[in-house]
């Protein structure tokens, strides 16, 4: 399973900034479960609440609204692989500069935050977090500080003058003295969009999944390269110098992380699983009894594939929902048992079946030997394993938790190979081509370097190649 | 929604008695979110630990575990509307009574219980929680009283006498002196099963999804009014004198609590609510561009309603997982909050639609209310609510949580008033017979009180039919 | 060091019932730090909260209170040694009953409890903790068993009949139906005591301490064998039918374990702790330069020794009072360590020096050897330790935690070897007839069987002469 | 009640340094009990835990232990009066910067600490907490900034460049890149110690009695002005330039913060305390029967009274040392309960008697008015209130948390008015003179500006004077 690592959300302009950011937050949920974080601002003072674990353990309590006060709040939900003093990393991060109060919440990667980490620090600069938030934090701050005090209404010149010097994936939605401002790195690695409450006021997020749940209207998306500064008199729009260039969407947010009931593009994310599945049908027929999802994210890429193959779709994994990052393994020899705890079949409707199993992604290929194993001891017949998107070769470094390039299945085995490994009668992975048809428009606006490792930094492109992987990242 | 109140779960002959106990605990989750309990016996003493909360939080811990020695464990999950010490009345209860130590997990309702509650209290006993559990507790130390000392042996004759006293629905998982024994009430209101654990001894479980977690092979489930006594040495069969008159299975088993991969009758559950579906389809057909479903638990009902109507299933309302019983519900007037926190709609998949809802049930009718309205706020242009069971219309008196009868929407409106109420362009409820022939015969096997007020029991009778209801039940 | 096992408290005719409770058991912390908690009754229903842990930690949130409504209260500070589940052994235990609600709190240990249990489980009693109070609540149900319904005024008799059975030791505060009701074994082992609240209503405790910080007038000590009925209208008082043979009240609570501040007697603990070192001084003299005390508990004995002998009194030790039960003792090897968290000596004021240490009693007197030798290193030039109570060498049965006869020192030691062990330059113990003559006469109202093994029971005094002992009590 | 602000401790070159220092740390608890918190550095990486709370709740796992591995550790106990985000300023803190890694807690305030940070700012820095501690390691980071790169061993003049800059009390225990270092101000405000660990390596403590319970020998204060390099080869001595002038130790830490066991100047605060009572008996004489101590920190300076007046000492108040940060006041109008949980009353020793009552200060009388009320509702006839300190008429601005100069009693009012104030028959305070004499000389080498308004820096003079007060500060 892949894990996206951050989900940021942020108000403008509403007397329940926090409340509608807890609500925000947990619609992004599935972006990130280790973390969450709310940081208000009343007009004279910041205040925030941040705690390890799931949005509603974290805001447990009503009583902690009322210690979040302010028309403007930002927040962030965040996975995170590493180690040591997690809380310390947990988002958004405030601190006090000379502009006054500066709070952000980033979801993506810097490419190159290394080098301006060591820059930073040749400078004086000293660093509590491990986090490419603190680094942006520190470029803001200087930036205000080349320039005479009281300048705070430059915040787009400023803005642009710190992130001139950064490279990667960055939505970022920060509140700097008071101000809401979102900002989207050129390439656009990251959806971040924004709307119109309805009970007042303005609302930035990561998907508009989360616009919905606190009842504002999705305006559009913010471009890449946009700056957007939102008051209560409405919001301004900005762009970064570096705009204009080519652009690099995460295809991945359509295939696996962001939720199906968000548009992106103008188009939910569920109606372009829908084509993945169809155009998989097309790719990779099958001589079937049934079609089986694995349940929930491929759900629509099966029912896709179901209506262009006209093999019915059934219910033959049934998965459970309670687990969580608690769940204790208990040390015994139970056979498959991590798969075994998320998914169960449904026996009678496998039971001397051909099955196709619509799975939407494979990245070490583990689980996927795990649940087939599974659906064949059910009793299926056969089963035929197709993969809604193409072979991953290539690990991420623009915001997704990726393994290093040697555990990544389809780089080191070929698709023959994976079958065996997996153990099924038939494998088809979805076409890079039948992926680019499957979603909106123009085909090169998508980043999809997982696949055919074309880098849009040339800094990582041969760190990917080469087979680094799993930097520290947010 | 309706509230399913409990699951229990045994172990006997294996030394990971606790382990396997917190997997099919957590397997049998969705039957009981307030509670979790496990109770260990190691030939010399019993252990347990039981919190408040999900499984995997009570049980968050592997060392937990250490301090649950024993081959032999009982477990428990509870959903409970009621207040007051709500840790007192966590199960397995375990006591020492005089042969020895004496434990229970109990799923069901007594409906006498207040009689002999009062018969015991009138003989001086002392009762330190409101359960039926503590009741059965009591009647079976008397009843070992009541012969000489030793006789730990005669189990099936002593429980036989414990329970002559009682009636109403108890699926009872106990452990006595070290036996691990299951107990179903004559009339089998509620699922209890048992299975052979491939790495050795016995499991008994509310459902069989609970067996296949532990790797057990579900042997069959065990019949309304006997007893399974389970040692190292395999089981041994008896039966209640009771046993062998009428059966009154809840077939809201089969409707809603029930997961759909347990096997209840012979068939998954998943199958039954196939065929709710297709029979709904017959008998309200739609002219309509989709069939949309309330996720999860309606899934295969619109599955079915889909396949037999041919028209096409899609994605129409997303499901939000995270929510938990922890849920702040924020103090502002954001509409329809409740539902919208739970489900999203897909709105281009919805907007100018003619949409067929499919939904397993309607209790109060004020959701389905909320969830129409949102459905249509998407952009739906017809509504057309199909609902895969007949109208609720009088309270359960045996194991299940529902409100008295005048806040069943159905007990107070005719079927047009009810569309009204919930703003449906079409409303077409699932016929008694439709519902009964979906499921396994004999359909005179089901206790289907909730829908005609016919209770198995004279004494609830009329309770039922004048209107009282939602005891505190187990 | 021993330890008290419990403290009792009870509120009737207070509006302010639960805080006033958990301001006694407060006051009362030093009886036990295991765990706390108040049972309350608002004319209809009995509510509780009960914790492991110190009072402060239990009610750490004012909240709890609120949940805690009504006039009548009692509650129940615990120490425990004994292990396995010990929330369930917190008290107070509160029961639905034939009379009602019954709850009770419990200082003391019954003598013959397996006895009574034995008999109970005979009868099909069933038994969820290991503590006396439960077997007192089923007596008091069954008593009321044998009576017509609604007999519940004959509470007196009612009680005579319940605690006929029972021997031992048992300093009760019950709520029988909402009525608070007092009770005190015959021999009056431990303290018991009422007083007039200013505020209104009624105050019960084992310590005057505990009348003081609610601002409650002590009007005397509660009789042996007396029961005190605490209505609005004013106590009642009766008495049970056992009372008025000899008595026996712990001369350790004047030795160590009630707090100075406290008055029995009609004198406070201090004033007696002063006689002590006073009668110690008289009896082992020593040539010393200086008196010091082991803080706190020996403060008024060593002030005693001071004025007697004209030695000048110092502070040798300083007490570190933040140590809880949840200290860390790290793995490693520094000597003395658990004697050295707790004490420190004043180098200055030792160095040189030969000093006088008063201690309360000994135990093992491996306490005492690592203390001197502390003493010692921090440079004092003699050490004469002087006790201020007889060799313990009896283990206790009525509610103190005593290792067993083997593990006291003065058990198997004699007076020079136990100086030689612990490393002193001289020993000396308060004699029999000193320790008498501290305390108000009359002598033989003394129980002092944990000096010389006159156990008031005989049930108890093979066993404890013999040498069994640490029996887990309450 | 005046509060100290912190402890601080460190460890060099000892395998257990993690437990020593938490061993430290609740030696030094008196010193803050706000929150906890050590970190250690094992050669490659730098470890930490923190949290609020006591020192064994913050440490109440040994598994805690296991995460701290390494030679090296600092740790803190912190006191403080602000709110909001708590835990984010709780100590030490560790950052990376150029030189690695980089961590250190302070004990102590600057006084010039808004123009240092605005300074700062104005340089682009960005800050996180509140603390001093947060510009000192700004200051060291960019003192590092200016050098080569590589130049760690350069610490005493890298500190003493960055701490050229600023003025006031700072004790500190840093770790740069790996080294223990310790830097006490040039005019030494607070305490600062070390000494050699018998099991082996160096400590650096508070206090005296922090290296007592690791078993270290005290070799002597760090001088005022002095840095100490500790690495497992033994100490290195330096200079801050700023060194060799004037010093204000504060005098305070005799009076009341420090505790009676530890050594400053060569003698223990005890005997010093003692002095403060003989010559307080001398300078105010009493007729009266008995002398009692405001325990505990008034007990020594009780003894000396009674030794120098003849007049015998009782215990006269029994503190509950049970009171934690997290007792709730129950919302109840008992006069005089915040006193009265803390101390009550020995009736017997008071009633009829004529009292001498020894406190160590007084700061805004209200506690002493309730405290004398309580002694004499007990019955005492005559209340001689005397003070082991001279009248506190200056707010603190180096450390101690003191009120606003308008609520110290002895700013606004006379001693006589005091007196009726408080309501004691009469009452008298330690001459300056007297203090001055019982402290180690010589007395130009002590801060008095509470006493006396002569703050040893400029800049606080005017504000000390004029009355404001009660800073943020560490």
């Amino acid at each position: 399973m892949l894990h996206e690592e951050c989900g940021v959300f942020g108000i403008a302009g509403n007397r329940d900034a926090a409340r509608l950011t807890y609500l925000g937050l947990y619609a992004l949920q599935h972006r990130g479960q280790e973390s969450a974080g709310i940081v208000t601002w009343n007009g004279e003072a910041a205040y925030q609440h941040k705690e390890m674990g799931l949005v509603n353990r974290v805001f447990s309590d009503e009583a902690i609204f009322d210690k979040l006060p302010g028309h403007v709040a930002i927040g962030h939900v965040r996975y995170s692989t590493t180690g040591q003093s997690k809380l310390a990393n947990a988002q958004p991060i405030v601190v006090r500069f000379r502009g006054g109060t500066l709070g952000a919440a980033h979801n993506g990667t810097l490419v190159d935050s290394e080098r301006v980490r060591g820059m930073l620090e040749a400078q004086g600069a000293i660093f509590r977090t491990t986090t490419d938030t603190e680094t942006i934090l520190h470029l803001v701050a200087r930036a205000y500080a080349r320039r005479p005090a009281g300048t705070v209404d430059e915040i787009p010149a400023i803005l642009n003058e710190a992130l001139a010097g950064i490279e990667g994936a960055y939505s970022l939605v920060m509140m700097i003295d008071g101000r809401l401002v979102a900002v989207r790195d050129p390439r656009g690695y990251r959806p971040l969009c924004f709307g119109k409450i309805k009970s007042g006021g303005w609302a930035v997020a990561s998907e508009s999944c989360a616009l919905d749940i606190v009842d504002a209207e999705l305006e559009r998306e913010i471009a890449p390269g946009e700056i957007v500064v939102l008051n209560g008199s409405g919001p301004e729009f900005h762009r970064l110098d570096s705009a204009g260039g080519p652009r690099s969407f995460c295809i991945f947010e359509y295939i696996y992380f962001s939720r199906p009931d968000s548009f992106i593009g103008g188009v939910s994310v569920d109606h372009v699983r829908r084509n993945l599945g169809r155009n998989l049908a097309r790719e990779h027929p099958a001589k079937a009894d049934i079609v089986i999802s694995v349940p929930d994210s491929s759900n629509a890429a099966a029912m896709g594939y179901s209506e262009a193959s006209g093999i019915p779709l059934e219910n033959g994994l049934i998965r459970n929902h309670y687990i969580g990052r608690t769940f204790i393994h208990p040390k015994q020899s139970l056979r498959d048992l991590n798969v075994r705890i998320k998914y169960n079949p449904v026996a009678d409707t496998l039971a001397g079946r051909s099955v196709v199993v619509v799975d939407d992604s494979i990245v070490r290929g583990t689980t996927s030997q795990k649940l087939m194993r599974m659906i064949r001891d059910a009793g299926a017949r056969e089963v035929h394993l197709r993969v809604a998107s193409p072979p991953i070769r290539f690990p991420c470094f623009y915001g997704i938790d990726t393994p290093t390039r040697g555990e990544l299945i389809a780089s080191v085995k070929e698709v023959p190979e994976i079958a065996k490994f997996i153990g099924v009668d038939s494998l088809g992975y979805l076409s890079f081509d039948g992926l680019l048809a499957s979603a909106p428009p123009p085909k090169a606006n998508y980043c999809v370097a997982c696949f055919d490792g074309s880098y849009p930094h040339e800094c990582v492109m041969k760190a990917g190649v080469t087979g680094a992987g799993g930097r520290d990242s947010e």
